[in-house]
C-alpha cells in the first residue's frame, strides 16, 4: 500500500478545502493557534513512517490523552474500573450533566469529560506521584522523554473550568470520587496539556495497533485483551456525540481532541494521527474526519 | 482455523451455564419457545459451514430483520435517508420516546425501534409490493425460499404493539412519517415475525462479510462501501443501550433480536449466528453473547 | 366593587392592544375564528352578571373542558383517583412524552392532555352513557340545556391527533388506561369539542366559588371539599407551563383552552371567563391572561 | 375563629401520630435534633398569638429564608430579576441539574436551590456588607433583633456542599452567576443557617398576610403587589416536587425547610408556622403539612 501516495492526495484536497468549522476558543491559549495548521502522520506496525504538513508540530493533545489514563486505570484496576465508569456511547454531548443524573453519577463512559475525570480519580489514588508517573508513562509509549504539559494551557483551563467544576463536585456528591475535587481536576487538566506532534502520537497509539506491545522492542506494556478493548471503546465512544458517524463515515477506532487532533487505529497494520484546528459543532477537527475518510476510502481499509 | 473444534468448546460450556435471563414474554409466540434451545452455526466467505446444538431450527428473527431493511432502504434512497434517521448509538432503551422528543422525531439510529419504523415507512413508500418483495430480497440473500413470514406472530405483536404505536404516532405529528401509522406498522410487524434458522441467518449475513457480493454467484447485491456502512452500524449501534459492551466483550458488528438471535460479521472473514432464547434485562440473549465472546477470544479474531 | 366599570375598562384597553399571539391552527376548525373576537362576562355568587364585548358569543372550550371531567371522575373515585394521576405541576410543555415516561405512565396532572386522557379512560369506565351524561353535567352546571358537542370539530381533532394517540398508546403500553384507545380519544375529543360563551362559562364556573353549590338551588353538585381542592388544582396546574406565572401575575385559580377562553375563580366572590383566539407561545389567550390581570389588579381582588 | 383551640387540637392529634418520615441527616448539625420536637405558632394581622408545643425553640429555618433573599433581590431590581429565574414551579426534585440544562441555566424558581443561588448572588452585588444587611432586614421583619446566623452550621454545609457548589459552577459556566461561586455560597449557607422560632416565623411571615406593611409599626417595608406576588410565588413553588400536594391539601402559600419547618400565610389574615424535624421522601416535614392541612380543615378557611 503506497501510503505516502495516498498522504500526499489527502494533504493536496485539503488544502482546497473550505475553511468551515471553528478553532476552539474557550481558553485564550487554544484560541490563538493558527487556524491553517494541518499535519498528518502514519506509522506501520512495523515502523515506517509516512506524513505530511506540520506532521512534527507540537499541538495541545486535549482528550486524546483520556485513552492513556484509561490505559493505566485499567492495568491498575481490571475490571473493577468499570464499577465506576461504563462503556457505552454517550447519546448527549461531552459535558452533559443531565446524563449523569440518571445514571446516578456512573458516566456512560471513560471518554466523555465525566468518565475521565473519575478514571483521573483513580489515578490520583493509585500512582505514587501521579502527574510525574503519567508522564513517564506516555514518554514510555512515544519512546520520547520531550514530551511535557504545558503548564499555561493547564492553568488556564483551570481558571475557565467551572463546567469540569460542577461535574465534579457532583459526583463527588454521588461518591463517584474519592479524592478532593480540586486535586482530580488539577491532575485532569495537566494530563489534558500534554503537548504533542502527529508524529509522536501516531508512534504512542501504534501499542494499540500491535496487540499491546511497543513495536520497537516488542516490550508488552498493556495486554493483548486490554488493546482489543481499548480499540472497541475509541470505536463506540471515542467522538462524543459524533461516535456513530465516525464509524460510518471511517471506520477505525480513533479518539479526537479540541486542539483538533485525531488519533485513529488500524489493529495489526498502523496507527495514524492528524492536526487541523478548526472544529465542527460536535467538537471534532473536520478536516481530520474528512482526511481520515479519505485514507479509509483510498486505501481500502477499515476495520469493517 | 479450526472453527469447528472452538464451536464444540463452546456449546459445552453453554451447556454447563447457570439458566439466567428470561425469554421475551411480551407475546404469548414467544413465550412460549424452550428457553434452553441453543444453537450457532458460522459460515466462512468460502462458504464452509461450522455448526452446533438447534443451528438448523426457525426461530423468529425478530429485530435482525431491522439489518435488512435498512440495506433496502439504504440502496435505494442513499444518504438521503440519513435525514430522517441518524447514525449515533442511543444513551436510551431500544423504545425510548424521551430520545425521540429531544432529537424532535429523527431516531438516533436504524436499529431502534423509531429508526426501524422510519425505514418502514421508506420501504412502504419505495417497493411496489412491500411485504412480497421485501421477502423476495431475504430469499435472495439467503439463497432460500422457504423463509417466510409468521402471520400469527405479526398479529400478536400488533394486538400488544402499543409502544410501537405510540411512536409511529408520535413521529407522525413529527413529520417524519409519509404513510398511515397502521400500514407502517402492520409492514413492520410482518416483517419481524420472519422465522429463519442460524445457518440461514449466518448465510444471509455473509453478504456484508463479503463486501456487498453474494459469495455463491458473486453477484453484488449491495455496494461494498454500503456493506462497510452497515457493519460500521452494527458495531456501534446492534445491541440498542448494550452496543458498547458488545463491542468491548466480542469486537464484531452484529446485530440481535428478542427472539434470542444475534448475528455477527468478521468482515472479509465469516458471519455466525447463535441463537438462545433467555435475554438479558437490555433484551439481547445472555448465551448469545457468552458464545460470541468465547468465539473471538478463543479464535484471537475480532475487529479490534 | 363596580365591576361593571372594570370590565369597560379592560374593554377599551384591550381594544387598543397589539394584535400579538396567534389563533390555534392545528385545525382547520379552530383556525377560521376571527381573532379580533373579544368577550369577557363575570357572574358573582349572588348571580349578578357583568359583560363586555362577544360575550355571549360560543366559541371552542377545548382544554377547559378538563375541569369537568376531573369533577365527575373525583366525585366517583375519590382518593383513588391520584393513584393514576399526580396533582403537581408540570416542567413541560402540555403535550410531552418525556415526563410520562420518567413518571411511568403517571401524568404529572389531570390538567395535561396525558392527565385528561386518564381522566377521560376513567369516565368512560364509570359513566353509563358516556357522551350523554357528561354532557348532562355540564348543561346541569351552566343551567342551560342548549349546550352541544361540535361533531365536526371533535371530527377533526380525531383526524390530526397522532400526539394525542401517541400518548394514550404509550400510557395503555404502561398499564394506565383500561378502555382502548380509540374509545378514550373518541370520548376525549367530543368534551373538547363542546362550544360555550363567556356567559356560560363564568356561570359554570360559579360551583368553584360557592363551595360546591349551585348559586341558584342552592344544590350540592359537589364537595365543599372538593370544590376547594379543584381550585387548587386549577392554580398550580391550570396553565400548562404557565401556571406559575398566571398565579404570579393574576393570582386567581383558572383554565385555559387553546380555543382562546380562560376562566378564573375568586372563592366566595366570582368567576370570570374571557375569551380572546390569539394565543402565546405556551398556548394560553394573550389577551384573556393581560385582561384578568387588569381585573386583579384594579379590583384589588385576588387570593394572594 | 377559636385559633387556641384549633392548635389544641392538631398538637394532640399529632401527638398520637405515627413517627413516620426521617431527621435530615446530610450534615451532623442537623441530623442531632430531637426528632420528637414540634412546635406551631399563629399570628394574626391584628397580632394576636395563638400557639402549641416548642413553639419558642431555635431551629435551623435552613430553606425558609428563600423568600427573605427573593423579597430583597426584587425589591432592588424588580422585574429584571425575572431574567436570571423564572416563576414556574418546578417538575424535579430541589437540586436537579437536568432541567437546569434544559433550561440553559435559567432556574425555574427562586425557591430550588439553584434559583435561590442566583437569588443569593444577585443579593451579592447588590448589597453592601451583605451578610450584615440581610441579616439586619430579618430582624427588622421579625422585629427581633436576637435572630443569628449559626456559623457550625454554615461551615458544615460548605464542608458537604458538593451538589451545591456544582449546581453554582454549572451556573457560572453558563453566565448566570456573577461573582465567585465560593462567595456566592458562603453567603448562601449562612443565610440557610439562620435559626428562628416558629413564633419569630410567625410574626416575620406576617408582613405577607398584610400586604407589605409590618403590622406592629404600618412600615411598608415591601409593596402590597410584592407581597401578593411573592405569596403567589410560595403558592406554585414553595414546596419543591410537592407544591401541588401541598396547595391541594392545604390550600395556603408557604414554604417549606429542612430543618422541618414549614410557615403559611393567609393574605389578610394570619400567618402561621410550624415545626416537626421529620421529613418525607421530598424533604418536607411530614407533622408539618399534615398539622396545616388540619388547620384549613378544622378553621374551614383557605384561598381556595
Amino acid at each position: 500500500m503506497d501510503f505516502q501516495n495516498i498522504l500526499n492526495i489527502i494533504y493536496k484536497d485539503c488544502q482546497g478545502q473550505a475553511n468551515s468549522g471553528k478553532v476552539a476558543n474557550y481558553i485564550p491559549e487554544l484560541a490563538k493557534v493558527d487556524p491553517q495548521k494541518f499535519g498528518m502522520c502514519l506509522v506501520t506496525k512495523d515502523l515506517k513512517h509516512y506524513q505530511v504538513g506540520h506532521s512534527q508540530e507540537l499541538f495541545s493533545i486535549q482528550s486524546i490523552v483520556k485513552v492513556f489514563s484509561l490505559c493505566i486505570a485499567k492495568e491498575y484496576l481490571g475490571d473493577a474500573l468499570w464499577k465506576r465508569v461504563s462503556v457505552e456511547p454517550s447519546g448527549t454531548p461531552f459535558n452533559s450533566l443531565t446524563e449523569l443524573e440518571r445514571e446516578n453519577g456512573i458516566p456512560r463512559n471513560p471518554f466523555i469529560n465525566a468518565g475521565a475525570i473519575v478514571v483521573t480519580d483513580a489515578l490520583l489514588s493509585i500512582l505514587e506521584q501521579p502527574k510525574r508517573d503519567f508522564l513517564k508513562f506516555v514518554r514510555q509509549l512515544a519512546g520520547d522523554s520531550s514530551i511535557s504539559y504545558n503548564h499555561e494551557v493547564a492553568q488556564s483551563e483551570s481558571d475557565h473550568g467551572y463546567r469540569n467544576t460542577a461535574l465534579t463536585n457532583y459526583m463527588k456528591a454521588l461518591g463517584n470520587i474519592d479524592n478532593s475535587p480540586e486535586a482530580v481536576l488539577d491532575l485532569y487538566y495537566h494530563m489534558c496539556s500534554l503537548e504533542m506532534s502527529c508524529e509522536q502520537l501516531a508512534k504512542t497509539f501504534l501499542v494499540f495497533a500491535n496487540q499491546g506491545k511497543l513495536p520497537a522492542t516488542h516490550q508488552e506494556l498493556i495486554s493483548p485483551k486490554s488493546a482489543k478493548r481499548i480499540n472497541a471503546i475509541m470505536q463506540t465512544c471515542g467522538f462524543y456525540d459524533e461516535a456513530g458517524e465516525f464509524a460510518y463515515k471511517v471506520g477505525l477506532p480513533g479518539k479526537s481532541g479540541v486542539g483538533g487532533g485525531i488519533v485513529a487505529v488500524h489493529p495489526d497494520a498502523y496507527a495514524v494521527a492528524v492536526w487541523s484546528p478548526r472544529l465542527n459543532k460536535k467538537g471534532n477537527s473536520v478536516l481530520g474526519i474528512s482526511a481520515l475518510e479519505s485514507l479509509t476510502s483510498l486505501s481500502g481499509l477499515s476495520v469493517f
